[in-house]
C-alpha cells in the first residue's frame, strides 16, 4: 500500500472536498490509497452518523464513501498514465447496492477497482465491507476535468 | 403542500438518521412534505459542503439528499396505502446520473416521485435542482423493513 494518501497528491484548489479534501477542516478527510492493482480506504463513522436505527450507518454515508474515494481510483489510474500535475475528477454517476445494514463505530474498508478508462471517462467498482463482510457495492463513472476549465463548462459560478 | 413534513411521522426508533432524523442533534434534519403526486425537499448546503471546488455541492451530499428524500417518498406513499404506524424504508438501491456542477449557498429542491410499488418494495424517481435548473437526477430501491426485525435479518447487531 502507498504511503501518501491519493488525496494529498490533489491540487490545492481541488483539495476543498467535504468527503476528502484536505483543507476542508469541517469534513470527513478521507485517505485513499493504492493497493496493487486495487485501492483501499479505510473509515470509522462515529455514533452521530446514524441511520434510521441507531447502530447502522446511513446510506448518504455510504454514498459518500464510495464517491470520494471513486474519484481517488479514478485519480490514481490516470496519474499513471500521465504526467504530473493532473486535475481532479467529477462523479458523472453513482449506483449502489446496499446488501446488508453496515455496522458504525468499526473500521469499514472501501475498495476500488478500475474496470474501463476511455478517453477522460474512468469506470470504478467499488465494494463497502467490515470485518470480512461485504456490505454495499457499486459503481462510478469519474470524469476527468480538463485542466482550465474546473467544472464550470456550462457557465456556473460559484 | 403537507403542513407536516414525512420524517416526523415516523416513530422515535427510526428517526435517528444523519440525513433525515428529527431525533439527532448532529445530522442535517431534512424535511420532505406531499405535493400533490409528488414529495418535495427543499435544503440550502452550506460552505463546508462543498466539492473539490469551493462553490459547487460535493457528490455524497446529493447522494444523501436523494436517499434520505427518496425514502420518505416510498414511506408517504406506502402510508396512503396502509394504517398507520408504519415501519420505516431502507435503500436496497441507489442511482444517481450528476448533469452539472451543484452550487451552494443557494436553496435546493429535491422532487420524488414514485414509479412502481410491489409488495414492500417502492422505486422512487429523482430529481435535484436550483433556481429551475436541473443538477441531478436519479432512481432508488426502498424496501419497507417489516415492523419486528429493523434491519436485523440476517443477525448482526451494533
Amino acid at each position: 500500500m502507498t504511503e501518501k494518501p491519493i488525496q494529498h497528491h490533489y491540487a490545492d484548489e481541488y483539495a476543498h472536498c467535504y468527503g476528502c479534501g484536505r483543507l476542508n477542516d469541517h469534513g470527513l478527510q478521507i485517505k485513499s490509497y493504492v493497493d496493487g492493482d486495487e485501492t483501499v480506504c479505510h473509515f470509522t463513522p462515529g455514533h452521530k452518523y446514524s441511520g434510521g436505527f441507531p447502530g447502522f450507518l446511513y446510506g448518504g454515508m455510504i454514498a459518500s464513501l464510495m464517491d470520494c474515494h471513486g474519484a481517488a481510483t479514478a485519480w490514481a489510474a490516470m496519474a499513471g498514465m500521465e504526467p504530473l500535475p493532473l486535475s481532479r475528477f467529477v462523479t458523472a454517476s453513482l449506483k449502489i447496492d446496499y446488501r446488508a445494514p453496515t455496522p458504525i463505530n468499526i473500521e469499514i474498508e472501501i475498495r476500488g477497482k478500475v474496470s474501463q478508462i476511455k478517453g477522460l471517462k474512468v469506470v470504478v467498482d467499488l465494494t463497502l465491507s467490515a470485518g470480512g463482510k461485504l456490505y454495499a457495492e457499486g459503481s462510478a463513472v469519474m470524469v476527468q476535468i480538463p485542466i482550465d476549465k474546473k467544472g464550470r463548462e456550462d457557465g456556473d459560478k460559484p
